[in-house]
């Protein structure tokens, strides 16, 4: 999957260490970095904006193309990573898939950069 | 200096509109994407979290070399990298730099990821 998608996405739920309490592993450091990753492109932060304030919380793939201003396979391509790494969730009704947030994940992604206790 | 490092770093100060508040424009999510992309890296958030918990809460840069198991000029660029984004200050000593976390600039990140008010 991760090769297909061209970026080494792994389900956030798996990871992480937070970062500032205790040196972390390569290991914790290199699923931590995975993750952020998934952020660090403004086409899947727009995507996740998008969604996230969408009427009734769920936006239609068909909606999603114009917005953000990219190719629809682009668009499919940031989609699939963001499902991928369970940011969102996908439910295909007819043509069209519907997407939501998921806000668990992000908190995942807060926590690990929460100061230390 | 973006050129020179090979990222384009800003001061993450200067960012970052909430992802969840409302649909990010295209320059707010360009910010954004930018920010995590400097944390998007093993090797940098194995810096952060050495500094973070190193005694006195300061790193000398020679005693960062060995733990994260990179070159000297690997380790030198990411540590550069670190301190343009705002994320450690670095205080030069004699010959060697001292590097410190800034809290406050991983809490805007974190900010950043907070749900909708």
């Amino acid at each position: 999957m991760g090769v297909r998608l061209g970026v080494d996405v792994k389900p956030i739920e798996a990871c992480c260490e937070p970062l500032l309490a205790g040196a972390l592993s390569e290991a914790e450091a290199e699923d931590l970095a995975a993750a952020f990753k998934v952020l660090a492109d403004p086409a899947r932060l727009r995507l996740l904006s998008i969604v996230a304030n969408a009427a009734a919380g769920e936006a239609c793939g068909c909606d999603l193309v114009a917005p953000v201003g990219r190719s629809q396979p682009t668009i499919s391509h940031h989609l699939s990573v963001l499902t991928e790494a369970g940011l969102l969730t996908r439910e295909k009704r007819g043509r069209w898939a519907w997407y939501r947030i998921v806000p668990e994940r992000l908190d995942v992604l807060r926590d690990a950069l929460s100061p230390r206790a």
